[in-house]
């Protein structure tokens, strides 16, 4: 890829949401008849009366998109990021994290309307999360949104398949589609949720065949685009129509394939405490590396440890700098010396 | 202290402050001219400053004699809480998260003026918390918000003596002091905070004199009290002044006095992490004790096993159920048999 020109690796398009993370038992999921592991949408009467049953919370940014840019900053990579929120107070949380995590956002919040988007995230002793989520002012995202010279100076314009919930927000993703395209860019997408997928399969089949350039997908959402039980067959479907796949597999590590390359990526030794952002900070390590020039083996490398981190604590932002844990493994050293 | 006719076992009555807390290196003190160590009064437009200077955080319910309260809940213990925020986004978190923990809270939030109290907390790398709080609606705490029969219906009521920082709060304060000694109840006041003694000398002493039965402070607190540079000179002056008073001492553990009784309390063996709410969960553990017929010393040492949880992660509330830790100390059955 060309860096000619660019001004960020990454620009990223999601619904920009606070997470309010608490430590929740079996109970907790099976009594208030959640979908565990899954990511469920909710109105605000639903947010209210699921907020009022769960335990004691911490409240920190989230969204899916946001923290895999605020991973790519994290590793040192620059980057931006497209997303809405309310002028209230969870919304100016919002833009001071993704902020102060060296990103470059200039969204302007809704004035009026829904409050900035919540998800709530059931944590439970297995370290699996259950999110419920109120998109509130997310999904007044709309095309203006997007500016055609942030989109055009990105190497890659990432966005999530969660966008595709709302008609203007999938307006917007097909203008930043567009808009990367016509520029020569890459545009990079994930399928972010097997409901998600279940819920637009056509719409995403087309997407992900005529728009994608770089997909990432766990198993179940790879299986769940192309309806089939079998893993291989979902490969073998998107390895002829995107550039680059990275299909994620929880322990099993991942897979890596472009054309006739295939890598089978280990997962890095963790002990999991939260999986919220696992696979977020998968493609934020995978996009760096992309946009830094590395194999796409030293790609899913760095994909691993970025979510290795995560999913070693609670929420789904790292809580130390990626670009230190590169440089432990002797990767920094690597993409310094492959950009140069 | 007797049991009859008591609902709850503690009352605290303090500000009530979400914590916004955030990893942060010397050099972010330091250029920032922040006094380590300690909490320090802000106004809005400093806290918007320093806000924007801070690196991301994690938004979670704080304030001191909350934390403390919360900690009792968390022992098992009744509790109750008085404090006020405003109706907005922050005061709903903090709302939801002391009920969530099991504690009763009614006091109205504010409907104008300024919004819910926020505590900037700057953790270093070597554990230690720099704290600047932007007191906003928490200083609009009136006498009016201190319900009689939910302080005459308390063993012991608990004030923060951040409370002294406003005069509204400091009247609040007084007329629960009255309430609960013409009840024939206890009071039990922590001195907060160094800078905190120093700004109310005269009335801190006199108010432990003539108000105060369970006393808690750090060592410099004690000192600052009276200005005295010896420890020793501090607890022979506390002593003859309250039927009570634990002071802490950080790594070398806690003294615990009362007339002719003195116990050195050890600390419990732990990786400090953050030492926010390291005195505020001390006093939870304490007074859970106390509450419970626990002897001072067994007191002392619920006081050391909720501390040590507090400061082994970020943030001032404890994360597992206190009361699990007790069990596992064998202290629980020693509270259930002597209560009984």
């Amino acid at each position: 890829m060309s860096l000619a020109e660019t001004r960020f690796d990454v620009v990223g398009i999601g619904n920009a949401i606070v997470d309010v993370v608490a430590q929740a038992d079996e109970a907790f999921v099976r009594e208030n008849g959640l979908v565990k592991g899954a990511m469920t949408l909710i109105d605000e009467a639903r947010a209210d009366e699921l907020y009022a049953l769960m335990p004691p919370g911490v409240e920190m940014s989230g969204g899916s998109a946001a923290n895999a840019i605020a991973g790519i900053a994290s590793l040192g990579g620059s980057a931006g990021y497209i997303g809405k929120v309310r002028d209230d107070q969870l919304g100016d949380v919002f833009r001071h994290d993704i902020r102060a995590s060296g990103v470059h956002f200039e969204t302007s919040p809704a004035t009026h309307g829904p409050a900035t988007a919540r998800c709530l995230i059931a944590v439970t002793p297995d370290a699996q999360r259950t999110m419920q989520t109120f998109l509130g002012a997310s999904v007044d995202l709309a095309p203006d949104d997007v500016p055609e010279e942030l989109v055009v100076s990105a190497q890659i314009t990432y966005l999530e398949g969660y966008l595709w919930d709302r008609p203007q927000a999938k307006a917007a993703f097909l203008r930043a589609a567009e808009l990367a395209h016509g520029a020569g860019r890459k545009i990079a997408l994930t399928l972010s949720d097997p409901f998600c997928v279940e819920r637009h399969r056509a719409e995403f089949v087309d997407l992900v065949e005529r728009h994608v350039d770089v997909l990432f997908a766990n198993e179940h959402e790879a299986m769940a685009l192309y309806e089939t039980e079998s893993f291989d067959e979902a490969l073998a479907r998107l390895r002829e129509r995107c550039d680059v796949v990275a299909l994620t597999r929880s322990e099993q590590g991942s897979v890596v394939v472009a054309g006739d390359e295939l890598h089978a990526i280990a997962p890095e030794p963790v002990h999991v405490v939260d999986s919220t952002g696992a696979g977020d900070l998968y493609a934020a390590g995978f996009l760096y590396g992309l946009t830094h020039g590395l194999d796409l083996a030293v790609c899913g490398r760095v994909a691993s440890i970025c979510a290795a981190e995560v999913i070693s604590h609670y929420g789904a932002r790292p809580l130390v700098r990626l670009s230190e844990l590169l440089a432990a493994a002797a990767i920094g050293e690597q993409a310094a010396s492959e950009v140069s």
